[in-house]
């Protein structure tokens, strides 16, 4: 600490990832030699990212200031905002600090990875500090569609940061206990320096509906359906909605089974950590829900997104081996569908209505709410923090800028807004702000076990093969007679089906074999040449043809 | 005439397209040896249709049935009601029946087409009667998203059917007519056999605002954004949209450029058939509006669903050669999302607001109403008809079962509703009807100027190589000397980036030339089991050291 004295030094806060749509929400804050890390999570690939599974931020900075890191802070247990960790702690052996269920999902992950290492993992709960190197973290209870979701209130040597971290303002809240605004108040009162708040509904006017209201439905359905068996799809992270589930399910007299991995993980998982409670003898296994009458069931399951092959899918598309649905089932889908997914969501609401299963969704029924705060709610935390200077964070651009337009419409001056983006450094002392250069930041790629070793060129190539396929041709030359010894053969995948275009493969040959011969008449037997001459031609011919640009893949074989 | 007399013959009612989402809209109605099609529109492709272009229905029902065919009505000039019709000619020389609107749209898209004969088209007006072998058909007005669209009521030996085409019901249309319900009355009053009406909306309460709720809309932005330029998307073919778009830029000193393609197809197309009335001197060229102040300044252009190398991307993306967009700018995206764009549209927005534009869309302004009607509209439509039997159509699963049940909640005996599906043969006399049988139909798809040539070998191959990419291994052999004579080559594209991964593809190298040999040893060498051997040692290897599976791809050639 002594280092710092007597200096005029600026907190640095960086956002590694998540203000872009992908590879998200890593937050760095860097005073001296000291670097917090809030959050770090994973992203899912765009539809451009052809063969990608799995987007995670690019930490190159962290590595290379490795001995500067004291320690990551998690908000909540989401993928977006955790996913990422068990990459990071490939290349870093840092100490994590989350609440109990964040760190119940994070070791649950740990079991498909290995590291040189046990991870340091240290507990904390709403209302603890902790103090990391200069830095000293307040975590803050908020609601949000996970259970144990916390907002930071970071003490820095420059002021005091609050980062409202994932969260929405729910009076009646299933654990009894409202996002703490009073802290927030006393906070305000105190003085905040900075707000970073998140930007997920900032297009939405008014309040997010309290997770009660999603019971109060459910116990409309379950008296209306109550011949039937229901089935509600929703996400595995929701303890809350879960618990519901299970409570009105008991209530009516109803079994409950559990189907989809990620589903029975959480379920286990937060019931064993006592953030679930449920009544001795409701819960069944799935292999046995043909012992109870249908209408004394409730099936809980994934695919809420639409997921394929997760268990709604596979339900709706006849492949589950438990399940069959019919006339006699209703399907509650009790999720909005992200941006991206629509298609696949309708895709099984088809099915399920081809079926003749009563569907309820968020279209046609009140299934769902957010777990993101709106216009109002947003407002009520500006109003409270009363932040001198205020970056929106956690969504796309458009979020972030009707962010900004509240905190103006609210009064503060435009030029105490920051909008970042990946990599950009905000330097900020106690009594200045402003932008002053980058750091390496992005995203990394991750498909199968290769992380990072498919980039644009592969991704390029991937797009070629995936709109018209490729045409490979084969010949094998003998250099010294200027010769075509065997071939050229012509292979074709994803181009046309070829039993039927025999002709136009036949053709294909030809060109090629005259393309060769060409260049060998001339004695040019050099590789590049060669392959260049049979792409230029083939690729002009069968444009014409057929209107198409496969890949075209001259092999040139010598003996 | 005088074969059907005395027989006990049946209308078939056989959707050829547009039950599913692919293929879309077209209609077979079949009574002894005459044929009546009703629309033939094409569809865009799903995402698992890599490559794929477009998706028109398979006529070979009417090819084999040609002689029968008595001719084509078209209820207006949307993509999905006449897209198919230039490959439907392409087959069979039908004449086709239209209003002056659908016809000049369709004329426009035959420059891109090669007949042998000059298609016959035959132009009509609503309230016009025509008389088709044993079909006479009644084309009435209603209000759609295009000008000029039509129902149709369709006298048949059987009875009279209704087919709603697309429509709503506007009370303040702009070009002052709504659609005619009396019409529909007077139909009800003397007895409906069949109403087959569309479903897009049959999820949604209450009524489909008018289309001048949008004009109202404009009026308030062109007011408030007075110092501002505006740039407003939507779709070309919504001639009155335009039309509004254009009488508020003139009442407000404003002059219009058009960019896009087909925005400008349409423009003049509907100028010269006096379906768009422009005030002299407001249209001016795009390549010109540097002359006038941007305050001053309407932009019309495509692109409103997120299009790529739509004018509103290019604009967007800073590749449009004539327009750059800044602050001064505000853009209107007059338009929802179809399901599958919200993505699409959701980065156009977001680049939007990186450049500090301002964005008006459907999340935050009332900025679009729909063409189609919704609930209360149908009940209106149910109510005036009042059929016998009900075919809900023109929408997915979903839609159809909720029309379905709309129908069923005004009284109508569910065994008098028929959900239909692609090629199903409804048969229908004046006192019954069943289904009864199918006839082939489905889709075909269009890549490039091939049209059917890709089925479902080629697509799976194209998702394949999507994933994971390709590997090729080739070999020269001597089957004599039971040898290797060249090769093995190692090729890979999209699979992994080859530089930085050459100690994998060396491994591959190996393990393929190890596979050749242990058959080589063996004396095998036919290619069946050398490729076999080669490609399982290289896919459990590839897996086992990357979790990807790659296309591997063995040509083995031999001299």
């Amino acid at each position: 600490m002594a280092r710092t004295k007597g200096k005029l030094k600026k907190l640095r806060v960086i956002p590694l990832g998540g203000l872009g749509e992908v590879g998200k929400n890593i937050t760095v804050l860097e005073y001296s030699d000291n670097i917090l890390i809030v959050d770090c999570g994973l992203g899912f690939p765009n539809d451009d990212m052809l063969g990608i599974d799995l987007v995670v931020p690019d930490v190159s900075y962290l590595v290379s200031n490795a001995d500067k890191i004291r320690g990551v802070v998690l908000t909540h247990g989401h993928e977006d905002h955790i996913g990422g960790i068990p990459f990071l702690l490939q290349k870093l052996n840092v100490p994590i600090y989350g609440t109990r269920l964040s760190l119940g999902i994070l070791e649950n992950k740990f079991q498909e990875h290995v590291f040189d290492f046990t991870p340091e993992l240290h507990c904390v709960q709403a209302g603890d500090k902790i103090k990391l190197g200069l830095f000293e973290v307040e975590f803050i209870h908020v609601n949000h569609s996970i259970a144990d979701a916390c907002a930071l209130a970071i003490k820095t040597p420059v002021g005091m940061i609050v980062h409202s971290g994932d969260f929405k303002i729910d009076t009646t809240s299933i654990d009894g206990e409202m996002t703490n605004l009073t802290r927030f108040g006393e906070l305000g009162r105190e003085g905040v320096l900075l707000l970073m708040a998140e930007s997920t509904n900032s297009e939405r006017p008014g309040y997010t509906p309290s997770e009660r209201k999603v019971g109060e439905s459910l116990e409309r359905f379950f008296t209306a359906y109550h011949d039937k068996r229901v089935v509600i799809a929703t996400f595995s992270s929701n303890v809350h909605r879960v618990q519901q589930i299970i409570n009105m399910s008991a209530k009516y007299g109803r079994k409950v089974a559990v189907t989809g991995r990620s589903m029975i993980n959480i379920v286990s998982a937060a019931v064993e950590l006592g953030y679930m409670n449920v009544p001795d003898g409701v819960l069944v296994d799935i292999t046995e829900i043909r012992k109870y009458p249908p209408e004394k069931m409730t099936i809980i399951s994934t695919g809420s997104q639409g997921e394929p092959m997760s268990a709604l899918y596979r339900m709706a598309f006849n492949m589950h081996d438990k399940v069959e649905l019919n006339t006699d089932d209703v399907v509650i889908i009790s999720a909005s569908a992200i941006p991206g997914n629509e298609k696949l969501v309708g895709n099984i609401i088809n099915e399920l209505y081809k079926k003749g299963v009563t569907v309820l969704n968020d279209s046609v029924a009140e299934v769902h709410v957010s777990g993101h705060a709106c216009q109002e709610e947003l407002k009520l935390l500006h109003a409270l923090v009363k932040p001198k200077y205020f970056m929106p964070v956690h969504g796309e651009a458009r979020h972030l800028y009707h962010h900004k337009e509240l905190a103006e419409y609210m009064g503060m001056d435009p030029s105490h807004i920051f909008i970042s983006e990946i990599g950009k450094i905000l330097e900020i002392g106690t009594d200045s702000a402003k932008f002053n250069g980058t750091v390496p930041a992005g995203i990394v790629l991750v498909d199968g076990t290769g992380v990072g070793d498919v980039g644009n060129v592969v991704l390029r190539d991937r797009r070629h093969l995936s709109e018209d396929g490729i045409i490979i041709v084969v010949a094998t030359i003998d250099e010294q007679a200027l010769d075509i010894i065997s071939g050229p053969e012509i292979v074709s995948r994803g181009f046309v089906y070829a039993k039927e275009s025999e002709h136009l493969i036949e053709q294909i040959r030809v060109i090629a074999r005259d393309a060769v011969y060409s260049c060998l008449i001339r004695g040019v037997t050099e590789w590049t040449q060669l392959k260049y001459k049979v792409k230029d031609d083939l690729s002009k011919y069968i444009y014409s043809q057929t209107k198409r640009k496969p890949m075209i893949l001259p092999i040139i074989m010598e003996i």
